[in-house]
């Protein structure tokens, strides 16, 4: 699993004598330590030396490291500058704000900011409905995080939760025309968490809640929907169980299984899980069986987790009791959204023909895909350098575009069937392969797609 | 006082047969009704009839109907549609997102989101100073207010309070290129609003309160700037500060006065008053008397406002006891924060010789600035359509433009009087005169020049 990222893309600043040929030196250098070259510009020739900027794709940091090693090492290179090109885009944060309306002049002013301005502020105070019409509540999502359960790294709080916070803004903005905002809670009190989303509420047309930790994100969604007027939406849950519907109504068509009839093995049993498991059955799903780090998933945990007490009445594995390797034997469907290392070759092996695999931990897998697809019909992760990408992206952006246009204000299960099936649909028959079984996230049609579905659905 | 107003300014569409000589009938019919046409456009002509849309100022609302009404009497035109510039400015908001990185390529997306971002997310969770560098902390500003005190139109709550906190936004970006965010919270509560700002500052560099009555303005501005490590700035209170001391350094100048011996009449002793009086003792103001509506402010009100102690301490009447229009008699300076119809002629009449009067109440000031110019040396309102104008946004941008850029943690009054300073030297001794004694805000080098000030300050 160890390929090149552009995530961990390097720009080396190096001179060499013209002599010496340093552009051959450096490209030999880069290959031997292992990495792709993505761009080589000459900056500069000055006298004998020449300067040269070369930009490569790297595996990790160590492995950034590495090459630069190599490159210093070479007795007719001298490195000047090492500069990480994830790290350089995030100076200064990735989103601003912009004006929409002049201000030029005088006059200007006086239209956008006092005293015209004081005549709009009138009107909604006489009359609240003109909020959504005369400001940015028409059109923009507060994106809600208190740092808890971020990526892959977990409870790292609302600072170090900002730059993804900020990602995530930049992307609704970039697929949807939605206006995102980050607000990163320094808090991880529910009460607290509840209360302030309902304090800042009046800006915002909808609330998107990211990377908060099960099972508190249950309780955060289900009371701030009780007590706005405006949709709640936690992307870790519904977005992964809308994509991953999509995905399989797919996978299903192209392997010509029923979803009311497949065994499914569910790795993973958190906020993802969780809401995957509810889509799937809302679909018709009859037979999942859900395992979790502690093993074979059959018993609720009492109060403090309503969800795991509506999972193991709608997805009980009757009278099973194996681990998650017996589970898999016969198995039409894996889904996992837990760790890496979960399963073995073995059990994928055992599955049944024609056997789909969503091995989603980010971002190592629960297991390789390449060893998977040996023998599996068709195999999906949640990477950008594998086929069946299961991203995120097709989901969040069509949705609240759908929400904020027809003025929704409550989310149901059917919405989110209705999107999934609208995202599956971008995908035509001819297209319809193995590898080819969610469209891609530049693919135009999805947004409008998954939006018209959402307004359709009340 | 009854000036037109482009933030009164309506488009009407008119169409009239052209032999009737249509732009000569509308221009006469807007004229008689008293307003002025900013601008006219013919837009279609078909057979025998022209489309014009004519643009123009009105007083007031009520004013807008008479010209439209006046069109509509012509028996030769047609009025087909008003709209209100103002209001369809402001559709859909005044502010949006925009993303700084490129977005356009899966390469992209693995950097400014997954997995590139994670790695910038560890490098603040590992090292929490990151965090200015690497996300919009380092140029963003939080606009908060709770909608309890909005320009001349008092409590009408945080809804109708967010098209001004849009405007602020949008000329914290024009004027100083700051990233400001509306903050409207849905609670009056002090100890729920200080909570509140507290759990939402990790994305904020700085805090701009606004619109928040008195006073508890004061209590919630004091404890915010002890529990948080971001500046906290209360515009209404040091914006309008900043610029009176501005102008008044100036206008003292140009009458050849010195502040230390002037008599200063205050009218108005809430949020802007008390930190103009604050402010005009830090720079050596040894004379001021306050009034509001209740009369002379000479009694502390116990504690439950700490700031009318502080006032009534160092700004104490003596043993005068009389009303405005006394202390009026052989003052050097008013300057009025309040209400409309404070003064009379007379009082202005009374003064000293070489008299300054800043009549700031808006929209309709303590004093028709005409009839105060037939007595006083200087005039000044907050006003676009009068000379003078006394505008926070000579200030505030500024302010935090040094503040972000000097990663400066605490406010002190000398940094707003170097601030004052920084505004006053904008006007050049060739240029000060009776009608130009602050810059224009359009002046490039303000927000330079108090930036600067700021800077220096620590």
């Amino acid at each position: 699993m160890a390929s090149t990222s552009p995530g961990y893309g390097i720009t080396i600043r190096v001179d060499g004598p013209a002599s010496a040929q340093p552009v051959s030196e450096i490209t030999q250098a880069i290959l031997a330590a292992g990495a792709a070259i993505t761009a080589l510009d000459v900056v500069e020739s000055v006298l004998d030396r020449v300067v040269i900027d070369v930009t490569c794709d790297a595996i990790d940091a160590e492995h950034a490291e590495a090459i630069t090693a190599a490159l210093s090492a070479n007795k007719n290179l001298n490195v000047r500058k090492v500069s990480d090109r994830t790290f350089l885009l995030h100076l200064g944060g990735k989103i601003e704000i912009a004006s929409k309306v002049p201000l030029k002049t005088r006059d200007d002013l006086s239209r956008a900011y006092t005293p015209g301005v004081a005549r709009i502020s009138q009107a909604i105070a006489k009359d609240p409905s003109d909020l959504r019409r005369l400001t940015i509540k028409r059109n923009t999502v507060a994106v809600v995080t208190d740092g808890s359960a971020v990526l892959g790294l977990g409870n790292i709080g609302p600072g170090a939760a900002l730059p993804v916070m900020e990602g995530k803004a930049a992307l609704f903005k970039r697929f949807a025309d939605v206006d995102a905002w980050p607000v990163c809670l320094d808090t991880q009190d529910v009460d607290e968490i509840v209360r302030t989303v309902q304090i800042i509420a009046p800006v915002y047309g909808g609330i998107n809640l990211e990377d908060i930790s099960a099972p508190r994100c249950f309780e955060i969604e289900a009371r701030l929907r009780n007590l706005l007027d405006i949709p709640v939406f936690h992307d870790d849950q519904h977005g992964t169980a809308i994509v991953v519907l999509a995905a399989l109504t797919n996978a299903l068509k192209l392997v010509k299984k029923d979803l009311k009839s497949t065994k499914i093995v569910l790795s993973g049993v958190g906020a993802a899980g969780t809401a995957v498991a509810r889509l799937l059955v809302a679909k018709g799903a009859q037979n999942i069986i859900g395992f979790d780090k502690d093993g074979l998933v059959f018993e609720d945990k009492g109060a403090e987790d309503p969800m795991r007490k509506w999972f193991v009445t709608n997805c009980s594995p009757g009278s099973f009791r194996g681990d998650i390797h017996a589970a898999m034997k016969d198995a039409d469907v894996f889904i996992g959204v837990s760790a890496p290392n979960v399963l073995t070759e073995n059990d994928v092996k055992s599955m049944a023909k024609g056997a789909i695999v969503f091995a989603l931990a980010n971002p190592d897998p629960e297991i390789d895909p390449a060893l998977a697809r040996k023998h599996a019909a068709v195999v999906a992760t949640g990477r950008s350098d594998q086929p069946n990408q299961i991203n995120n992206v097709l989901a969040f952006p069509g949705i609240f575009r759908g929400l904020l246009d027809a003025h929704i204000t409550k989310i149901t299960d059917n919405m989110l069937v209705l999107a999934a099936d609208a995202i599956a649909s971008c995908v035509s028959d001819q297209q319809l392969n193995a590898n080819f079984i969610v469209p891609s996230v530049f693919d135009l049609n999805v947004v409008q797609k998954v939006a018209a579905a959402v307004k359709k659905s009340v």
